[in-house]
């Protein structure tokens, strides 16, 4: 942690995008360099997509080479870091323990035992340790933020705004847990709450408990509602929707989903347009504190 | 609701008791037996075990047969009922409404919406307001409760009272939302919150989660926590664990389970023993207010 950035950064520079899975990197890396900074990108080797990688510079990285990471990331004069994209736990095959990574393990590992969150956030400490400034992906790329209203040609019903506001409660109390950022409600009752299993997962068991016939509400009915949690550094982890999450509400066989706006980010913002226009639900972003 | 009851019924009289599926009605019944009071079985059709019932005076039911119920409890003499046993959603197929339960619809179906607790709920309403008293199962049989302490050979440890601590302060915090029967923590990290799947289903998550290398506990920590809801009508809904919990948690790879002491049921406790001393897991009563 002693060597000194090996430039003096401008206030700007170029961007390092350290990209995990999914559609997310990308979406910002186009967001900013149509703002007209230059990007240089970091795409995990196993998450990151190859062909969409190509029209960046960039370079490859795997997971444990911090090291290799900030080397590159200071070669390239950049001194802003966004961390965005899936990085679902990585196999231990796939994992390449660099010097300063291993020098850093002992971090790494209290704050994995604590969690997802954690762990980012302790990442996030990590790159502030080596003089990086962590930046949120919505702060370069603010498209990608969800505003107030709905994003296609669907609205919550007073029976959603009603379940919407149930949900934002139940999210609101349950934040000093550190859980739940999604919850699943419909006609007042909660049908799932989510935790280490995440959003995707959740609602594949509302599909199946609804094929079972344990869902009480008719299809149509319920709505999901993600919301930041009050401890999460928003900076590298807010809630995301992007066309999964549209299909997976889709087959739950709710009415739509709302997300706190200006609170989350959104991938491929006209896919999920289209499919939910397809699917006849409603995608919403609402402000924090909502009524019926 | 206009007949009247068809005899005048003593203080004590026979003990109805409207069985639905798992061993926990025979347990019942055995006790009650056991204490010298008559016992008639309604046994449900699909759901009771067809020999178990043999031993007892027993009238096979259909669900949607109040009507058919009352009279032949009524016949018996039975004054007081205890409502037990799983009873999984039942196929329409199953269903036999008698013009009684006919007249009943609007206010089960109005029940049916706000949730199986609900439901359960406006069923004891609807016997009591034929005159019947609706008795919990471990008020007729004390035995099935589970009390403070371990009930097989292990303990849980420090950090498992620590992660039960936690469990109950979530459970007793989420109890408004009439939600969340059970919980998964693990280190202090909330790892599942029941709501509309069932403690099997949820168990099982966590399982798989494990496999899939989400979880980042090691083995053979974290605990299943269960408790009354507030709002819970304790004399048909407690909750239950039985060998099937124990298989779970061990199966979830985790220390233990741990429910509140004088609400909550044991179904088949010296299998529910053996199971546990087996995998090496706790079972184990707390007082509704633990502390690390």
């Amino acid at each position: 942690m002693t060597e000194p950035p090996t430039a003096t950064m401008s206030g700007e520079g170029p961007l390092a995008i350290v990209c995990g899975g999914g559609s997310l990197p990308l979406a910002v890396a186009d967001a900013v360099k149509r703002s007209g900074r230059r990007v240089v990108l970091f795409p995990f080797r196993g998450w990151a997509d190859r062909a969409a990688v190509e029209s960046y510079p960039h370079h490859w990285i795997a997971v444990g080479q911090f090291g290799r990471l900030r080397r590159l990331a200071r070669g390239e004069g950049c001194r802003d870091v966004v961390l965005i994209g899936t990085l679902v736990r990585p196999s231990l095959r796939s994992i390449r323990l660099d010097w300063t990574t291993l020098r850093l393990m002992p971090r790494l590992l209290r704050a994995f035992r604590g969690g997802d969150d954690h762990l980012l956030s302790e990442v996030a400490r990590i790159f502030e340790d080596s003089g990086f400034r962590v930046v949120g992906a919505h702060s370069v790329a603010p498209e990608i933020l969800v505003s107030v209203g709905p994003l296609g040609a669907n609205r919550p019903s007073a029976r959603d705004h009603s379940d919407i506001a149930r949900a934002l409660d139940l999210l609101s109390t349950i934040g000093r847990f550190d859980v739940g950022q999604a919850v699943v409600v419909a006609e007042g009752h909660v049908l799932a709450i989510e935790a280490a299993e995440g959003t995707d997962r959740m609602l594949k068991r509302i599909a199946d408990l609804r094929k079972e016939g344990h869902i009480h509400a008719p299809t149509g009915v319920g709505v999901l509602v993600k919301a930041p949690k009050p401890q999460q550094d928003q900076r590298v982890d807010l809630p995301a929707i992007g066309p999964a999450t549209v299909e997976g509400v889709a087959r739950a066989g709710l009415a739509g989903l709302a997300v706190v706006a200006g609170s989350a980010i959104v991938a491929e913002p006209e896919e999920v347009v289209r499919r939910a226009d397809a699917a006849k639900i409603f995608v919403a972003g609402v402000p924090h504190a909502t009524s019926p």
